[in-house]
Parts: C-alpha cells; sequence; structure tokens
C-alpha cells in the first residue's frame, strides 16, 4: 500500500518529498501552460505548439533543421512538419535546400515572421512576469539554475 | 525588439529571470512526464491520462463526481469520460447514482481497480525518486512548498 503522498509509512521520506515536488511541479507547469495557451489564442489566434516552433527558429537566426526543431521541441516530427507548413504558407517561416545537399532542409523565420513573433515574445513576457510575481528575481534565478541542472543531467544521460 | 531570454535592455531584470524560470520549470516537467508516460506504457500499458483518473480516485474512497474529477485534472469532461467508461468495463471502477439524485453519478475505484493502481503507483515513486535525485529531501519540500502556494494563489483567483 504506497500510494501518491497518502501513505508514509512503507518508503523513506526522501522518496515522498520528491513525489509530492513533482506533483507540485506538474500542477504548476500545466496551469501556467493552459493560462498560455488561452491567452495567445485569445489574443493572437495562435495556438501554443505554434508559438513554440517560432521560438525555437527566432532563436537560431541562421536556420534550424527540421531534425533539430523537433528533438528542441520534445514533440513527433508530423506535428513540427504541418506547424511549419502552415507558417510557410503564411509567409512567416522560409524553407531552404542546403548548400550541396538536396535532401536537407533548412526553415528560419522571414522578417514577417520575426516581428510576428516579437509581437506575441513581449506580451508573453508579461504574463508569465505576472504569472510568477511571488518569485522575486532572485528567487527565480535560483530556482532556474537547479532546473537547468537537472535537464542537462537527464539530456548527458539520454 | 523583446522575445524569450535573448534580449535583455528594454524590460527590468526580473521579468527575465521569471521568463527563465518558466522555460526552464516546462521543460523539466515535460521530460519526467514523457519519460512516465514512456514507463507508464512499457512496464503497466497504461497511459499516463488512465493513470491520473485513477490516482484522483485513489485520494477520494468516498467517491467524485465527474465535474469533480474533470476539474481537478484540468481536461475536458469529454476525455473523461472515455476514459471512465473504459475502467468501468474494465472492472477497475464502479459508477453509482447518488441517493435523491438520479442525475448524479458518483465514481470511485473498486478493490481491483485499488490494488491495481496500488502496484502502478509504487513503481511510479521509485521513477520519481529516481529523476529528481539531484534534490535532497529538504531541498524537495521547500521548492514542493513554493509551488503548492503559487497553485494555491492561482486557484483562489479562478
Amino acid at each position: 500500500m504506497v500510494a501518491l503522498d497518502t501513505m508514509k509509512e512503507q518508503t523513506p521520506d526522501t522518496s515522498k518529498s520528491r513525489l509530492r515536488l513533482w506533483i507540485n511541479l506538474l500542477r504548476a507547469s500545466r496551469f501556467i501552460e493552459a493560462e498560455i495557451r488561452d491567452r495567445l489564442r485569445r489574443e493572437f489566434d495562435v495556438t501554443l505548439p505554434r508559438f513554440d516552433v517560432m521560438a525555437a527558429l527566432y532563436r537560431q537566426p541562421d536556420g534550424m533543421m527540421m531534425s533539430q526543431l523537433s528533438r528542441y521541441l520534445m514533440v513527433s516530427n508530423g506535428n513540427v512538419t504541418g506547424i511549419v507548413d502552415r507558417l510557410v504558407k503564411d509567409g512567416l517561416v522560409l524553407r531552404s535546400q542546403r548548400d550541396g545537399d538536396r535532401r536537407t532542409w533548412i526553415i528560419c523565420l522571414t522578417i514577417n515572421g520575426t516581428k510576428s513573433f516579437e509581437t506575441m515574445a513581449a506580451a508573453h513576457e508579461q504574463w508569465v512576469n505576472e504569472l510568477l510575481q511571488d518569485f522575486t528575481g532572485e528567487e527565480a534565478d535560483e530556482l532556474q539554475l537547479t532546473l537547468a541542472r537537472l535537464s542537462s543531467d537527464w539530456e548527458r544521460k539520454e
């Protein structure tokens, strides 16, 4: 009889503490994500995956390969392909072949794509600033470093 | 020109710190969730939403209304209904009418459902314990309390 945080007797306290941490991390993350998803749709008529793809491309002005983009976003290639197709159609993303390699496509934001993303990103930053207002800058930096350390540990193990 | 954490000039540092925190919180949460989703499917042939529904019911031995369950899980009623239908068919969940109210259904785990969940929950706790091994018990408790405080702030505002 050991389940979530309802029983404490049979496993070490540390394991229960980590489980409670995970449950609260997940709840916080889902809440903020749902809030951002709603606001992106309401204010910019944009889905969260589309925003995520544009954010990834914005960080790489020289462009990304589809496989890099998928890995970065941790979603299936199929989904990313559909999103990129629509972005290309809307004139926000450019798809070009890499020199000397006709099989490899590089994608990047167009000037319009960059402008469009910057407008959304400014609003996004304000929303996050408001949602996480209980954290001081110092607390946020400290926690962020811990989480970044975890992520890089996991990525090394993959 | 303000986007994610690539530019620092035009907004206060605190807002950038909170944005970096959110990006790392989301990455950590997605990574752990994907890992748990994989392991649940591989070891128990169970989807994560199904596990989540069973976890919610396990915490409420007296049963829950469908609307409570949906709110708790922050997913659409439609999804939860489908999952509960399958759990009832598999003999893991019982659906019964509340006394004096023929329109309200109460659902709870059966004895088999409880046993099945406890087996999975014990494995789940071990996985989380391993994935978050970089946090000491004290660090986990401290961070968990901060996140729980945030969540209750948001819930009050809803």
